[in-house]
């Protein structure tokens, strides 16, 4: 206790959002009447704020990723102009939105001037990421800056060393200038913590922003940033990009570099149970293969030895006659009529652009769900407590009742699970062949049984933490907003029960006039796509093969179809 | 205990060894005076026996593996005619090393004549493997037949399916024929239970045949097999490999299936520790790439969710201008004066090559053993035990001081070793870069730090299970036999102590009087080849390229070299 009586943790709190604010030039903070605006939804906020300046705003608003580096490498623009661009759009975003934790803008810009110097010496650029700047979830270790993860006994400790990522991602000529927000434990589909507070959904900020990478998903969907990484060990990457309409991959264990992160856990546990990787969010999927290309191209290998060998290009292919499967329910979530609607249109755009769709039954599927569950509990959650208790820091609201001490399994328990697993994962190959024998490309599924639901709503992760257990690559698309005329608004209530909490709640959402089915307006309807095991570039051509399909169905003004 | 008081283990193994007998035509068995011949050597006695015709004696000396299935496939040799020599030879081998367990002619035969069948009718091979006798450690699981793994309890209860890898040479075209001897518990060095006994070394009886895959080691030497497959969890491969004067490689974990063997341990534990791979043992580096390339191609993670993703030519390959490594010692069991020399050669036969030889500091590489060590004990050993006490079993001689009932460690031991390793993988990425930043292709090292010694003689497994540790592929190739006429046998013995148990059994192997070394004449000096992890192409071409350069060595009259 402090003097005060107050536990340490509120004075680290203060102390830390302090310094994040004085990270802010005056320059770029909001006008007082922009700073809590009455509309639900922030996203207008930067273009009406007056901070970005018109070539700020092109920059920040009219480029992918991949054309952004071009144009830099082009000399049309400076990496100066883009990064000073991010870092202003990001501040605006952090007023708005709560999205970062450490603010590096005057490191970013340093590095941005060097970057344009040595481009002027050399007429060549750095590296492939020349210019480009990118977010970074907060448990990446920046050199000379907090990994805290939203704990305050672990604020004030600037890292010693880049993650391994970080270190590529210099060397490949990227800028790194902010971190976001995440939930404390990392273990919570809402990014709230004591240290940063929590972060707001700016399409809707009553709606949540989604987790673990939270910080990412509302940044990205402000346009504070084109391109973040963030890690997803239950659906951390893949649900905060459906709540902020954007494109997530998880991919395979030892795709990305994930050495050196802070993870708020024992050192060594990562690879006992459900095991975590980094992926990017970004606003389309091009600009996440980007990534993951060239990324891979780097031979991380080489720096992470956690990392598989092979190029991008390695990664699979999908077939030429490609078949995909759809998933329509995992068995113990039912999914809620817009959730089921969706799948529905991006079924009937697929078949419409001329692609064979299958059914894929759910009897295995549905076994996934509680064995990841089992995973998640091996560890107790004894050092996380450990790491609170010690400026007396308590649990965040929605983690309250879901988090307490347990014992660790023991080694004979975890091999049981291991072994369990590796029954699961052989059968679940049946998965990726039709019933007469031939390949099935990727599969289609939903993210969630819901739409993005009310801050701390978000009910079970089986339809993403499946795919962890199982070490398939993953990642969400956004196929339309839940709209006004969206017939599945006036849907007759869901009178199927499958009979277990998670469906119960799952239908409480929706169902018995519990809740107000307005608050769904404008959030994204999304669906996530899923391939075999380390074939990153068979998903990420699955993933565009559905983003044309869904934007050819729009085009063709079918945009509200009727099924 | 069986109403005779003996412990009922002694009546299985005897009902066991009738079944082996009963297995053998009567028309294969040896005539009495070769069955246990006066000379220490007997390779020939395959050849003197009578039992295999010019033929046979052709098909089973004369092809390496990828001449024979090409053979077949050009209708040159029937897989009956193949099958057949090497069942008469495997029989043979069995009457003189102990080395099978499970005998399979009669299925075998009945396959290769189906094989015949098909090819006949259709004019194609049913695969690329077709007719090609392959021969598998106990491990592996084939229907109909035992894998008791040298265990009493586990006698007599035929699998009811093939482990994944025996599935996909079948549909390969393979034809499997026997299965072949390993130590009890699989944790030996030396193949002796005492379900089947010992297998023996047929280059020199009284010199060890090696283990785990001691059966294969014995087996291929004698001719008996042209290509078989092995398991590596500390040396399992390399070692008999060595032993045996053959080529052997233990790929990354995940390139070759691994799933559905009988392990004796508990089901789930392999991932936790030290994790066993499967690979092939051969005559030459060629039979086994071919081996590694068909498997690859025939995409075993559609069958085996564990196996990595990436056809062969993905996995990796040698610079242009190749650099290779030489680590000279690991720093804790210092080379005999033969081992040194030998690897002396090596390097001397490279740069003749005009390849570029590095020295590799073992600063690093000396922090394995022990972890290796540690790891190897994280389950105790009560499953283990507790199948050998259902029978009465006693501990095999070797294990008798080795082996003994232990707490399992705590999960957060596990933990940490594994974060340990972690740190010291990386470490251990500095092994592939020279001084100023050049690639290095592939590590040359020793095997172990002595020669083939006799019997349950083998001293400790660093310099082989370290790379298991660390995952990286590593393959064992033949350099020369130790002869008469090696002026290493009048070597001074060596005054350096490095001071720890280890180095001074090593020592004892060699120095003051203690063993006569007229013992390891006739043994086959081997050196170690190590790559990256998941580089099985990059492996193998660099085991080519230490093949061809001692080959050249020896054809320019300096087999004898002096240095």
């Amino acid at each position: 206790m402090a003097p005060s009586g107050e536990p340490p943790y509120l004075a680290i709190a203060a102390r830390k959002q302090a310094e994040q604010k004085s990270r802010i030039p005056k320059e770029w903070l909001l006008d007082q009447k922009f700073v809590d605006p009455p509309q639900k939804n922030v996203l207008h906020i930067p273009r009406a704020s007056g901070i970005l300046t018109d070539k700020e705003l092109h920059i920040t608003e009219s480029y992918s990723a991949v054309a952004l580096t071009s144009a830099i490498a082009k000399n049309e623009l400076t990496a100066l102009a883009v990064t000073t661009a991010f870092c202003k759009r990001a501040a605006i975003a952090q007023q708005l939105t709560n999205c970062l934790t450490e603010i590096m803008f005057e490191d970013a810009i340093a590095r941005a001037k060097w970057l344009d110097s040595e481009f002027q010496k050399t007429g060549k650029v750095v590296g492939p990421l020349h210019g480009l700047p990118i977010s970074l979830k907060d448990s990446f270790k920046v050199k000379g800056y907090d990994a805290s993860i939203g704990i305050a006994s672990l604020a004030f400790n600037p890292a010693t060393q880049n993650s391994v990522l970080v270190d590529i991602l210099l060397d490949l000529g990227a800028v790194v200038y902010v971190k976001t927000n995440i939930p404390q434990t990392l273990m919570a589909l809402d990014s709230h913590n004591h240290l940063f507070g929590r972060t707001l959904n700016p399409r809707n900020r009553d709606v949540t922003a989604g987790g673990s990478s939270g910080g990412e998903g509302a940044l990205i969907a402000m346009k504070g940033s084109i391109l973040g990484v963030g890690t997803d060990v239950g659906g951390s990457i893949r649900i905060p990009a459906m709540c902020n309409g954007l494109v997530g991959v998880k991919p395979s264990v030892g795709r990305v570099p994930f050495m050196g992160q802070e993870g708020g856990g024992r050192p060594g546990m990562g690879g006992l149970g459900m095991q975590a990787c980094a992926g990017p969010l970004g606003r389309d999927v091009s600009d996440c293969e980007f990534f993951l290309r060239t990324l891979a191209d780097a031979k991380p290998w080489e720096q992470d030895p956690a990392v598989v060998f092979g190029a991008f290009d390695s990664q699979g292919s999908m077939s030429r006659k490609p078949i995909i499967g759809v998933l329509r329910s995992d068995g113990i979530v039912r999914p809620l009529p817009p959730i089921a609607k969706v799948l529905d249109e991006t079924s009937h755009a697929l078949r419409t652009a001329g692609v064979e769709v299958v059914e894929i039954p759910n009897d295995v599927f549905k076994k996934c769900n509680s064995l990841a569950n089992k995973f998640f509990g091996i560890d107790g959650a004894n050092f996380v407590l450990d790491l609170l208790e010690k400026t007396g820091e308590p649990l965040s609201p929605w983690l309250q009742n879901k988090v307490a001490r347990k014992e660790q399994v023991e080694v004979n328990t975890l091999a049981s699970l291991r072994a369990e697993r590796e029954e699961l994962e052989r059968e679940m190959l049946g998965v990726w062949r039709t019933g007469d024998g031939r390949v099935v490309d990727v599969v289609v599924c939903p993210v969630a049984g819901h739409p993005t639901p009310g801050v701390d709503g978000w009910n079970g992760v089986g339809y993403t933490s499946s795919w962890v257990l199982l070490d398939c690559a993953a990642g969400t698309i956004p196929v339309r907003d839940f709209s006004h005329s969206d017939p599945s608004l006036e849907f007759k209530e869901s009178e199927t029960v499958l009979g277990n909490s998670w469906d119960e709640v799952n239908r409480g959402m929706w169902n018995g006039g519990k809740v107000d089915r307005q608050m769904y307006l404008d959030t994204t309807l999304c669906v996530q796509v899923v391939a075999p095991r380390l074939q990153e570039k068979r998903l990420v051509e699955g993933m565009k093969l559905v983003e044309d399909a869904v934007a050819r169905g729009k085009e063709g003004g079918k945009r509200e179809m009727k099924l």
